[in-house]
This record gives structure tokens, sequence and C-alpha cells, in this order.
């Protein structure tokens, strides 16, 4: 049942008691099943501690290669050169609200940006200055976006002078150059302090130096715009925050904007950045970009550093992107990629790669063979078990582009979901309490609400043996995938349940999709809309390091069916 | 305390009430400051869930790259030319019990044994025979040796049969073709269950094919001579069990063989076998190789299969030998090389080497040379807290390899070692009774005794946040090893604390270095003996994937100061 106020504080505070904690946690391990799956029922599986694939399974075609050892800008300059040429759209969104030109709304890509800023349509300055009024107007709205927790304007500015600067010196560093970026905060970013979306945790770590992801989007040239805001701990997937208020949905102020990158997905949506970072652990990037109308990639766990990254968890949680076009996730990927030898817990990927996108005659014809021999999984449960018309507009934009290309669907299902959830939620669970340890202890439990109190107390309350076991669950439901996957190139899945509820009525049902599907490749893209023009995403999952594969699709279906709707606030910089 | 007979049941019943057993576990906690390290402190690193080494960190000088794919007997091939040329022993074990004479004494090779039967002097036949005979008469001596849980007179026959045939059409399959190895009983070898020197695991766990490297080793001709004795669960270093008596040490049959390999190691110590194998998770093969008198090699977690083993542990267990000479070591290292696809928890290891050891006078003077560049480690307090003599003898023979080649002697210090042993208690204890699970309380716990369910009990104490700790101190102490290694090429010690004890009254001492080193290399080899003629093991531990360097220095150590002491029970089968 869903507590609030007072029956809430009861809740919490009998589950902090010695005596009550362990009756109530030892009822609610048989009712969800804990007992049954975790003590009662033998494995033959190993651990999967972290999720482990050695090799590629799959050779490449029209792929290029991103050179090991190159810089930020020389990945970012191979992506572009991979890329079609780029085209100015005759007018960067009108802006018109009527629904069926609105139907052609598209968000400026980061090659628009760049495109106004070398040739002076504009300069990052501007565009600061813009997206800072903009962030200030969100924030005077009723009820109020809440975008991000903290956001410097002076820094921003600085930035954006600095680039400013290097484009007038014609010296811009990459694409990237005076591109507004914006970071979950949950990923370490000077000058902001990490908070995580905690009132606390910012106290008990000191920020000394930007991610190393960050480190290269700056080598590239782009603007940090500030820290966004996100569910607290990342321990749930509404964004909403008591303390930094709850991220609202651009589509429709009332409505929640999905988490925990609820703030990246719905700056995003509000056209204020084409591009945020996120991370995500069980749908936390690909479910905000789903409710918000983006894109959200998640790549291949150990596929990049996670260096200067909040430590909420080690094992699930991936850097991911939300962006307005698969276009620029595809720059963003090239940009971020890399390892540190510090990376202890990721295994080796083999080379990234991107796809060959450039326009070319022969390309085109070569591309639509390839896309055409791919097959897709379908599980219909998750199709059926939506809200209407989630499945069936997901379902129609799958049949458009097997209509277009030829591809083949075949129908799967994917066993032991429900042991699969809760092997994601011990894992997760465990590693964030011991994450959080004595630090929560000492100074969290003091100063936080009645959920996240009574959210580490459950987190805490399981066993070693309970512990172990949830990866050998991982390690079978990876086989189960592996196994999906001799049969299909890629899983499809509508992203949630459901379009964005309203913040007072979250659903239960729409998390259905927050399942641990071992650290693969998954990419979010907007499909359509409900008939209260809420967006619709559809997920893709592909074979581990298969993000070219998985973005050369995504475009695919970008193509044929992501009529863009212009959200309800909706600022286009570039006007 | 130590408890047996009847207090052992009390604690055992007062342990497994659910009453009692809150009030105990918080005492044992916190007495053994559990909830100090494990609950109280803040650590910064990451859990390392299973040791993990990307890169070879130090090029390697003198060394033959096996190679990949290759089968076991090319491997074994690979292995005897980098060997000097063999010299057949003037006589073979003269079996003289006079102790200078005696210190003569050595061990008969694979080498030896292949040359008796290329030679025709015997047959793999008469040697099984006497085998055979002399196991029988390990039985009727009182008190008993207790070597073998499951040995079958006529499989072993039978394997000798075909050998024999082999090598009577000069079709013999490698230089271990009729050579007799024994399998710890934590290792499928058909036609024999797999026990784990319990009474019911192997009702629960069908053997339905040889482990991965009992497959190798068949592939060579080898004779696989039956499953031997072990410490029950392997959660214990004395080699005592209640179930299939404990294996007595050929030294001294009052005495302990030590564990958990104590089988293994007490069969090579009596010269029934050059070679057994063990499962080494914290000094499991190389503490009853020490206490033996004879070689007991461990490589880096990851470099071998480990399918087939039985799983009680996942990542801390590896494959080791046992072996009476450090050639027979980097024989059965070499046959037992390669992975998996299916071992997904292993990282992919560099290629192996063996250290090239052929004796022409260029390369016997570089070997010199490479040795006395050699930088040893020490950290002097376990040397210092040590029996006497043990410490002393260790230091002795590394003055005299010092002394020869010149090698540098740096002291260190370990730091947190209690930490690191807890960490390492707490991980194989929770992978155990995740391991067992459903299985030990629907079968074994009705049968268990008072010890096994005592330390089955308190292995799932723990809860997650601790469980999640202890990797993350396994990462730090990880870093500890690495920055020694910054200063040294080996960690130095002696390989057990004090001899073997007498069986009524096991030493707690014995086991100080019992401790997870984290998946390093290590070797232990015998270097002397105390007064009453128990040997003396010391111990090396090299850099990640460093065994060929490891074996080549165990080379120089058995050269210079392994006199050995022919055991009490001895078996010379090629008299």
């Amino acid at each position: 049942p869903r507590l609030a106020g007072f029956s809430l504080k009861c809740f919490c505070w009998l589950l902090e008691m010695r005596m009550t904690n362990a009756l109530i946690l030892a009822y609610m391990r048989k009712a969800n099943l804990i007992t049954e799956i975790f003590q009662k029922t033998q494995y033959s599986e190993p651990p999967m501690y972290s999720p482990q694939y050695l090799e590629k399974q799959v050779e490449e075609k029209m792929v290029e290669v991103l050179p090991t050892g190159s810089t930020a800008p020389q990945r970012v300059a191979v992506a572009v050169r991979c890329l079609p040429p780029y085209v100015p759209k005759p007018s960067i969104n009108g802006g018109n609200h009527d629904h069926i030109d609105a139907q052609k709304f598209q968000y400026a890509t980061v090659r628009d940006y760049a495109h106004a800023y070398s040739s002076g349509r504009f300069t990052p300055t501007q565009v600061a200055e813009r997206f800072l009024a903009a962030v200030e107007e969100t924030q005077k709205m009723s009820p109020a976006l809440n975008l991000f927790i903290p956001l410097d304007a002076q820094n921003v500015l600085s930035q954006a002078a600095a680039s400013t600067e290097r484009y007038r010196e014609g010296g811009q560093l990459s694409v990237l150059d005076g591109i507004l970026i914006a970071v979950k905060d949950e990923i370490d970013c000077l000058p902001y302090p990490t908070t995580g979306g905690c009132t606390w945790l910012d106290k008990t770590r000191q920020v000394t130096e930007d991610a190393a992801v960050v480190k290269r989007l700056r080598e590239c040239g782009a603007i940090m715009v500030g820290n966004t805001n996100m569910h607290e701990l990342g321990a749930g997937t509404t964004g909403i925050n008591p303390h930094y208020g709850t991220t609202r949905n651009p589509h429709d102020r009332t409505r929640i904007s999905g988490g925990s990158s609820g703030g990246s997905a719905a700056t995003v949506a509000a056209g204020l950045c084409p591009i945020a970072l996120g991370v995500d652990g069980g749908g936390s990037v690909r479910m905000p970009a789903s409710l918000c109308g983006i894109v959200g990639l998640k790549p291949t766990f150990g596929r990049i550093t996670k260096s200067g990254l909040l430590p909420l968890n080690w094992t699930i949680g991936m850097l991911g992107t939300l962006t307005g076009s698969v276009e620029d996730a595809y720059i963003i990927y090239a940009a971020k990629q890399g390892h540190l030898p510090s990376d202890k817990l990721l295994s080796f990927p083999p080379p990234a790669t991107l796809p060959l996108l450039n326009d070319s005659q022969t390309e085109s014809t070569n591309m639509a063979k390839l896309i055409g021999d791919v097959k897709f999984a379908k599980f219909p449960k998750w199709f059926n078990d939506t809200d209407d018309p989630v499945g069936r507009i997901c379902d129609k934009a799958l049949q458009l582009v097997q209509g277009t290309y030829g591809c083949k669907v075949v129908d799967v299902s994917i066993p032991e979901l429900q042991a699969m959830r809760l092997a994601h939620y011990i894992t997760i669970g465990s590693e964030c309490s011991a994450a959080l340890g004595v630090q929560y202890e000492n100074v969290g439990q003091k100063v936080s609400g009645g959920d996240v109190r009574s959210t580490i107390t459950i987190f805490q309350c399981f066993n070693n043996r309970e512990y172990v076991t949830a990866p050998r669950i991982r390690s079978r439901c990876m086989q189960h995938h592996m196994d999906i996957f001799e049969k299909a190139d890629f899983i499809v899945t509508p992203t949630t349940a459901c379009t964005a509820s309203p913040v007072r009525e979250v659903a239960e049902k729409y998390g259905e999709l927050d399942y641990q599907n071992g650290g693969l490749p998954a990419i979010s893209i907007p499909v359509g809309y409900d008939d209260k023009g809420l967006p619709i995403g559809l997920q893709l999952i592909g074979r581990p390091w298969s993000e070219a594969t998985l973005l050369r699709m995504a475009i695919a279906f970008e193509k044929i069916c992501a009529p863009q709707l212009q959200p309800e606030v909706y600022f286009d910089l570039l006007k």
C-alpha cells in the first residue's frame, strides 16, 4: 500500500524498531516471494556479480571503429563524418502549437546549434543567456518544473564566453563546442556539489574534480549548464523529490517526468539543452525519456567509464544520455567513450563502433538491406499489459518499420521476470545501503524523510544468502536473454506500460518494465502519443556491445514513426 | 574457544535457535570486530566481487608462450621441451632412513615415471598395482592415513592397462601417460561421486562428467587414481574429517596433514602419486603442501577453468596442484591450461607462459642474471610470529638464495590483515552458504555434525551490508598488494606459522597466514625441517599472471635449499 504523511511516519518508525522490524520484514519477505525465490529455490548458476560479456557476439557491418586512444574531439569528428551531411532546417521550429503542424516539430540538434554558431546567427553566449532566462521562467510557472538542483548562472556564462571567443577566433574544439549539456546530479561536475537528490550526501563527500565523461565533454567545448533534479538517491522512477521539488513533465506540468533522471529528461524535452547526461540502473534514463518524448540511450554495462559518479551502486547503474534526437545520442556516445585504468569492475569492451550513416546511394541501399535482415523479438505480454494505446502505438511503430524494411518479428517470452525484478531490487538495494553505509547512519538518517528512511531500512534487511542468490538469478536471466538473441537481434518492448501519470496519482504499474536486463545496451525512442498528447516510448534492447546496430535501428525508427509533438512547455533557443 | 562433544552440541543447538542465535551472533560480531570493520568504517573502494586483473603488469623474459588452442598433450610437450634435459636418477630413492643420506631424498618425478615406462623397467599396470597395495597398507596402519574417500581399484587398473597398452605400441599420449594423479574430492572425476568431504552432498548433486581439467589430464594419458580426503566442505585447514577419518601426515602419523586438500598433500608426500589436484581458497593447497613437505602451486584466479568443481564458492577457490617437485608443478600447470566459454566469472588471462629452463650455458647465465634482478618483499612480522624454527629456516632459505644470486630483500608491511581475513571469511562463508542453500537445509543439516552445523549457521549470519563491504575491503587489500609489487617482485612468507600439529592439539596459530591474497598466484616449497623432522614451507606470492617467474624462482629455491627428508610413511613405487 502507498503511505504518506502520518501513516508513513508510523511505518518508518516501526521499521526502524528492532522488534517490529523483524516481524514486518518477515511478512514482507514472504508476501513478496523473497523467501520462496531466494531461500527455497535451488540454482545451479554461479553468481554474476557484475555483468560480464567477454566477446562481441556478432560481426558488425557498415560500421566505423572509433580509434582507441583518440581524444574526445577526434571521436566526435569521426561521428560527424559518419553522419548524413548536415542540411539546415528550413525554419528551425516554428513554435506552432497547432497539432497538425506540430507533428513536424523536431528538437534542434547539436548540428543545428553548431551551424547557428558557425554561421554567426547566434553566439554561445546568446544561447546561454536565453537558456538561463528560460530556466528562470520554468521556475516561475505554477507548478514549477524543478529542473535543476544547483545551477550557477555566472559559471554558465563564463563557459559560454570562452566558447564564443573560440568561435570568434575560428578555433572551436568540435561540433559540441558551445553546446549546452545538463548533468544529472549524480555525476560530478564542478563547481557543483553532487547531491544525489538528497540534502545530506554532499556534506559527506567532496567533489574535487569533474567526472571523467564531463572532462571529455569539456574537451569538446561543451558548456555544462548545471546539475539536474532527480529522484532522491535514484531510488525511484517517478522523479518526485521532496527536497528539490518534483520535476514536472514539459508535455503536461500536472504530470511526472519519470525518473530517476527526471530533471535531465525534462530539461531536454523542454528544449533547454539538446543533450543531458543520466544514469540508468533499471530504466532510470529510458523511462523518463519515454515519458518526456525524447531519446534515452543506455550503453552496455562496462562500455564507458563511471569514474566520478556518485557510488549509489556499482554493478547496475550505467551512464546514459537523454537527447532530442538519435543523431545527438550518436554524437555524445562517441564523445563519452573510453575507459580508465582504475575501472576495475568493468570488463574490457571490444572497440566502440558507430554505424555508417552517410547518405550515399549505395550505402543507403546497403543500410536498408542490413535493416531488412533484422529480427525483432517481441514479448506479447509486454505489449498487452499496457494502458491503451501504449501497446497499440508501439505495435504500430514496429509494423511500420517492418513494412518499410521487411524485417521479421518473432514472438518470445522472457521467463522468471519476477525473480529478475527481485534480484535487481536486492542487488541495487544492498549496494546502495553498503555504499551509503556509515554516512547515512551518522548524517543522513536524521535528515531524511520517511520514504527514504523506509527504503534504506528495507535495503538493509537482506541477508548474505539472499544477496548471493541475486547474482545467481542474474546469471540465469542473462542466459534467458542470450537465448532470445539466438533467435533475434533486438528485444522490442514499450519502454513504460503507461504514459506520464498525474503527480498525485502515480501509478504503480508504469514501472512494470523496471527490471534488470543485466546491463545490455538499450535505447528508448518516442514513437507516438496517447489521446492526451502524452508521449509513448518504444525500447530496443540489443546484444552486448551492439550499440552501433542499436543506433542504426533507432535512426530507422525515428525516421519512420517519430512524429514529434511540441511539448506544452517548450523553448526554442535558436528562434 | 574450541568446543567438542557435548559442549559443541549445546553450542550448535543454541546457535540454531532463533532467539539465542541473535544474541550469540551479536556478541561474536562485536568480539570479532565485525561491527567495527564492516559497519562503522567508511570505505571509498568499489567492491571487487571477484579478483580482476586486466593486464599483465610486467614484461616477461626467457619464457615460452603456450599456444592458445593447443591440446593438453601439445602443451605438455612444450613444457618438457623447456625443461632441462632429463637425467635418470642414479638410483631412484634408496629408501635409506638414515638422516644424513636421507637429505638426498627426492620424490620420483613425472619424468622418472615416464622413463621407467619407456625404458620398459616398469609398466603403468605394475605401478598401479603397487599403488593400490600401498594405499591398502596405509589404511591398515594404526592410525590409518585416510588418504582417499572413494577409490575404485578396478577402474584404476583398467586405466593402467590402457596406458600399458599404449606404451607397448609406442603410442603414449604424452609424458603424463601412465602417471598416477589423485584428485581432491571437490573436483568431478568419474566414476566417483564428489563428496566435498561430506556424507550428503553427493546425494544432491550428480556427477555426469569429468571436470574440464580432469578431461585434459586424461587426454594426456594420466591415470586418475581416486578422490582424496579433505576437510569437510573445505571449511577448515586441518584435514580433520569426522566421516572419512583424519588424514594423517606421512612425516608423523600422529599429526595433521593440513587442509583442506589434506588427502592430496599426504598422498603425494607418501610417494603414492607424483601429482595431486587440490583447490585453494585461502591456503588450502599451500598449507597442507607445507605441512607435508611438498610443493603447492595456486595459479592466479582466472588462469584455469574451474568447470566441474564442486561449487562451494565461486570467487575464492582456485584449482591448484600438489607435487613432489617444482618440475612436476611446471608440467601439470601446462597440461591444465585453458578456459571454457562458460567461465563467465573468470577474467581473460594473458596467454600462459613457462620459464625456459633448458640448461645450455648462456641460458643458465641469463637465468642467474634474471633471478639476481629479483626483489623480495619480506614482512618481518610474518617471520617473527612463528614457532621456532619456522621463521628462522625460511629466513635462512631466503638468505641462501640471496647469497647465490644476489637478489634484494626489502622489508614491507601488509596493512589491514585483520580486515582482510574477516572479509575473506565473510565472502567464502556467504558463498558457501548460498551454494549449499536449500540442499543443506533439506538434506545436509540432519546428517551433519555439530562443527559443520555451527559453521554453516555462522556462515549464514551476515547481512547484505557486511557482505558488500567484504569485497570493498578486498579491493583495498588488493591495492595494498599492488603497492608492494611496485617495490618488489615477490612477497615471501613462511607458508604456515608452525609445523604440523598433533591431531589432538591442533594449534589455532598455524592458520595465521590463511588470508585472502585476492587471487594472486603463489607457490609453497619445502625449505627445511624443524627438530622433529617436520617440514617447513616457504611461500612466494607473485604478481597477477606471473606464474612463469614464480616457477623459475621456485626452481631456484628448490635447487639451493630443499634438502628433502624422507617421510616416515613413504612408498617408492619405482624401486
